[in-house]
């Protein structure tokens, strides 16, 4: 940990990492964000086929989610800017909550560790917002990276 | 709950709800976001003046959050697009994790609460992106509502 | 007509023109696109519920075009930048295409009719973009205003 | 047609395509969208050498479609995020209405069809846009794709 | 100038300036950006009609100009997302240089200095790249605030 | 420069420059931007560290000044969609103004001079929007290339 404190900067400025000498690799990146809303209010939606008010929950959350992290590098103020050959995701339902999985890919010189985890995280607010008229109680927790793969350390949670 | 459902589109479309017909108040949101770094970690930015390679950790993230909850009709699908007041964060420092609260202040016909929620949670991914290259633990952890007034029901976590 | 030439800027210089003069009203525009599928391909997509392997078409069709009328100011040059009080969709699927009319309202000083053309627009070519893969015949037709109120002249198609 | 539906997600979830595996060729797509404007509203616009209040209009749609290409990925939900080499127009001036080519062109692993599209439909949109002070009638027809040349296979209206 | 310091946060935190409690007033402000082009360069562009190989080039800085002065609050981070009632621009071609002059005016509750800067700066780039093929030895120079009224204090330059 | 115009479009249309055919090389530019404050102003944050009631002005600068790099494509009409591997940013003050120098750097077909460009202006719009509260007196003045490198020609100001 302590090694990476020698590149700071002179003055201590933000400032993008240079990649331009890294090799391109293809990187993927898998990020997970739970939304809690409670067994009730699964149950409810369970029963409405996913549909409130706003339309399809879950569909509605994976577009949003797709589309964010097709943004990172707008979002994310030192994040480069990069394509994506792949992203997908994953709801999968439980008691209590949903549990969504965000997968990103590309062929760069870079991870794409930020746009999963934008993703994910950009998909758990969105089904937020339409079940937020329903109850108050909702939480989003444990957005984090599961895995990544392609570049100088592989990581695995 | 229950009553929510019998507003459902006959076609379960999805669709902006529509405020034209609700009054403008002095609406403002709370919403905090958890970031767990550890205590090591902590200790390694507190010393280091919460600076690293790619600049000011906490400055950053209060950047990026402000400007993403500018931008929250943007991101969140059936969200109004709305402008705001005022848009201020609070980052408090623990021993294990930082929170970060996020107030957000509009006149307007419908709540900011999103905007609150967007602008921690992308202040909590800035974070997360900055810290990223030192620590593969890092989770982000209890991004909820604290508190919404101005609107038909005010709410207290 | 030619009234409206005796406006013209002597340099003929673009410009947004300026609204500041005019009165806030409650705005509504409808406007209508329609996309030709076919009937093989409408039959098709009938029978698998409107999903193909990139997910529910008709969904993704109206979050698309719901989040383009939103940002409507920031894809026409000179149109002003708004907000919405509503924005909703009907999906009309006949024999052989699918009828998108888009409806927005808004408190204005100015009308919302390019928000509403902008909306049936995209999601049109979302529809399009969905689609593409199972046929080449597919058209966009007949994007037009239906309607317009709360201006200066009110306008039935 | 039918072999598609084999691809369905067993969860009929949205997604991008995953394109990873595809090779980088050079891609061109070429699409078509037409603006009616009536014999009259045509020859007042050739006579004022297609300026209005609020601009050159042919110029200014052709800006706005090009800004619109670029940020096609921005638009439409599941298409991928792409650079361009090059984006161009031609507007073909008729008795009654504009016709409008957009031809882009990249070297990717996916085609560059919807970014045509955007393009010609932004540029139709921009030129309503800018007539519509002047007359009702204006229609959006026939937004259809050309030509494309780079993929898996070639497509020549 | 002091009296300015007593304000500062806490923890020297950015944060964007609350608005709430102000009276929304007509808001007017003219900025100034000059881009230096040299007496040939000018004469060769007067002589073309201001048009090169990429297109007209003042009608494309003006287009340029007013969708950046509508994104200001997306552009500068601690601005307010602000809607506008007005925004032109004047190009004055002088012997050596192109004097831009962008105003903005709407009815808001804070001023519009930063959306007239920035529609002038975005002008004056979009000149520079029109026509950085020709010249190496562009300059934009003397970009500044001209003009402000409807706020606390006035401003004439 | 008489050379360049024999590429004049026959209808004088604005369109991008094709690219498509050029090589990738990794291309450099560096771009400058001074903002004038004045020596007291410069005295006045050199003493409260360069934080003002807004936060950190030179951080925030080149915060926005990265963001806004990365997005040139999205404001500069016919700038070609860009990554950028690189981008850094070099704040001297001095004793009545601040240069800002903005650094950018790709691998691509086209060169990056109008990335460095928009880098370092809006860093200095962003320092005027957080010192005009202030002083009235401020002024951006000389933005220019300071040299680009990897194109057909290098150039060196």
């Amino acid at each position: 940990m302590a090694a990476e404190f020698s590149h700071l900067d002179s003055q201590n400025q933000p400032g993008m990492v240079d990649v331009g000498a890294k090799n391109s690799t293809t990187r993927e990146a898998k990020a997970q964000s739970i939304v809690y809303l409670g067994a009730d209010l699964i149950q409810h939606f369970e029963a409405a086929g996913w549909q409130n008010k706003k339309g399809s929950i879950l569909q509605t959350a994976i577009i949003a989610g797709t589309m964010a992290a097709k943004r990172t590098g707008d979002l994310i103020p030192l994040c480069h800017p990069l394509g994506l050959d792949a992203c997908t995701f994953d709801m999968d339902v439980q008691a209590e909550e949903i549990i969504i999985t965000c997968t990103c890919r590309l062929h760069a010189k870079t991870g794409v560790e930020m746009e999963a985890l934008v993703g994910a995280s950009v998909a758990a607010l969105t089904i937020y917002d339409m079940c937020k008229s329903v109850s108050k109680g909702l939480v989003i927790r444990e957005t984090k990276l599961l895995s990544k793969s392609g570049g100088k350390s592989d990581f695995q949670a």
